[in-house]
């Protein structure tokens, strides 16, 4: 979980990713020699801040985004939300700007709602902030701000380990509005045929999805992925006797929006672990799940 | 109006539309070798569950989305819309599940709103429901569920009798999000330079739009299309002598909102007769809107 | 400012921008000789009715939308929304239609809230309307109609005549939902390989972005551009001395919003004076803003 924690510790809100680009590539070259197979690593010019790990013949891509939610200061004292972050009076918020390190508290208008900070000083336009990262281990848990998704990206790079075809997309500013996977997108599906696509994201724990139960393959949220290719997918967890839970939400979205709205046929599927306290510093997973999200991606890599 | 009957029984909620693209691609089969030119049937691989039919030298293409509103079982006894269907309690839903056939009745929680069955079991998520068909046709009309968009396909498959040069695009997804039309869009144009694009679909009878009076041609919904090109539709239609009324809305799409976004430059209109009680299981069309469209569309696909 | 009223009197509400592109392509027919630098300039076939001026060897697009918010006429004596119009009854909105010239009122059903229009006689279905043009210049500013985005289109206009190396982009459609920069953006990047964009708009005076200091970058609105090339850009700003304001909104939008969706790798940053009532009759630009916003782009097409 030591990777798990330098992932979260990380400041990478939507917009403004480097840093978690810079220590993916760098990871990619300390660690790749040990993995069963070597990636072609497809990053800078024409990729933005995103990373694509290519090995073998790739039938299948795995979505990962690298973003955060977080916040940018307005004027004055206020601020704007990056994404979708919960908000509560008293959250300490990190950041940096060019008088140094910046600790602050969240703050809320209680009649206007707008958000703000307490500072010792003015901090300048656009500059972002996130939470400050507790990392909290148990035997049985894992909490932290952004286990989305780094906890995706976390995944993502331990199935680098075993995986001989398949594709690592780690794509920018989902948490914000995307952007980044439509050209991901339509480079991938040009360059290596590949449409299949699995969405290597965090989701909610909810009535029907619960901590410890497995992973959740979504079988819609927002969106609704194509059947025949959901069905493929349960068959293959179910054969495979992997413990996981099945999502049926109206609400809810991922990298998938815009490989559904792209101009090649992606068939996609949402699959990752569930989260209690989502968007909040307390984002709680299960260890139990991360670990069949970790054996559902090795099989479904060789299978699908 | 059997094989519009036909249509209409068909169960294919939105995400799940491989029964009417094979009932699609069959008919095609059958009906072929009777029309006056034959298509090239486009399917399969990299079409998803749509099906494209390119007649001649084609200029314009004709998009007819396939799939239909519905609803899925949530958890427990919780259903969630497939698009937005009109919900009253007690509508009759079907469907079937590895234990056999569904027939039951829709409920709605007074206080929360939710959306719910009445069965003797429960469902499985992830169950596909529909509205259980009661198709009924008199002289001067026709009523059903899912007119909304089977009579936009039947239209478009009697259109093949006639068709010379042209294509008939048979998407997906329509009602829920949409999705295949990017793909559509590109592959058409970049294969058959194609950018002339007519929506074959039904829209809604309002205080402007009144059954009987004709097909619609629609100079805008939540979307407006180019004046140049609607108003080269409406002198084709004026001059062919056809009754036709102009729908100006600012809510509704089509899939015209994907070829309006999409990286090639497509023309587009809705062209589409108007029916009543749309989104219930009693969608009304009166049978000379029926006729004034297709034969809207045949004179649209000569002159255009 | 002769040709600012010029464009700011032409008619051209979003879907109906003809007048506006033949206006353009005169302009730089007319004015070309004089300019450093001679253009290729793409349009028509294939470009609906955008403008795409093309210098040497270009590195940056300057997207600028020709179209205008407006309002089209239901039925009865109902109006629709073109775009995103302040309303205000008495509003005089001006058209044309086969009966003649219309000068009319803006009418608002208090109950309702309703759009309907004030005139002698009833107007076909479809006609647009348009705001009815007072042109005011003082020493210190413009008051006009439309300055979003005809000052827009002034600049790019007025950038043109010592421009050597860059890409001028004359979008439709921005005010209603956009659907010409996906193909303009392919276009570009397919032929040129350029994917650094500058949205050349008019953005709103707030607590934050005043009017008369100077020309706004934008760190976001509702979308967040990459930092490192806002970066860049306040950079330039910086070491050229030209007086500039940066905007944090999490509201609004532009042309951008397509750049970031299109399946090419696309740096954007919104460039441009504000202007106070927005949306209105009367929309106020400082002449300083004028002179800033000018003065920025010829550095910033030289610099990045």
């Amino acid at each position: 979980m030591q990777l798990l924690e330098t992932l979260c510790r990380l400041a990478a809100p939507s917009g403004h990713e480097d840093p978690m680009t810079a220590f993916v590539l760098d990871y990619v070259q300390q660690n790749q020699a040990k993995w069963q197979h070597q990636p072609r690593v497809l990053a800078g010019e024409g990729f933005q801040d995103c990373v694509v790990l290519v090995f073998g013949q790739p039938r299948t891509a795995v979505f990962a985004h690298l973003d955060s939610i977080g916040f940018m200061v307005r004027y004055g004292r206020q601020l704007v939300a990056i994404g979708g972050p919960e908000t509560q009076a008293g959250y300490r918020l990190v950041g940096h700007d060019a008088e140094g390190e910046i600790d602050c508290a969240l703050t809320i208008n209680e009649e206007t709602e707008t958000l703000g900070y307490e500072f010792s000083r003015e901090l300048p336009r656009g500059t972002e902030l996130t939470f400050r990262c507790d990392f909290r281990e148990t035997d049985a848990t894992v909490q932290s701000c952004y286990l989305d998704n780094r906890l995706g990206v976390w995944t993502a790079l331990r199935l680098c380990e075993t995986l001989e075809h398949g594709i690592i997309a780690f794509s920018c500013g989902e948490e914000h509005g995307g952007g980044t996977v439509p050209f991901l997108a339509q480079y991938i599906y040009d360059h290596y045929g590949v449409r299949q696509a699995l969405i290597c994201d965090i989701t909610w724990v909810t009535e029907g999805v619960h901590l410890g139960q497995g992973c959740v393959i979504s079988l819609r949220d927002s969106l609704i992925p194509r059947r025949t290719y959901v069905d493929r997918i349960r068959a293959i967890a179910a054969r495979a006797g992997i413990a996981v839970q099945l999502e049926v939400e109206d609400i809810g979205g991922s990298d998938a929006k815009e490989l559904q709205r792209a101009a090649q046929p992606w068939d996609w599927c949402f699959v990752g672990a569930p989260e209690d306290h989502v968007h909040t510093p307390d984002e709680l997973v299960d260890k139990r799940d991360i670990a069949s999200m970790l054996a559902l991606y090795q099989v479904l890599l060789c299978e699908l």
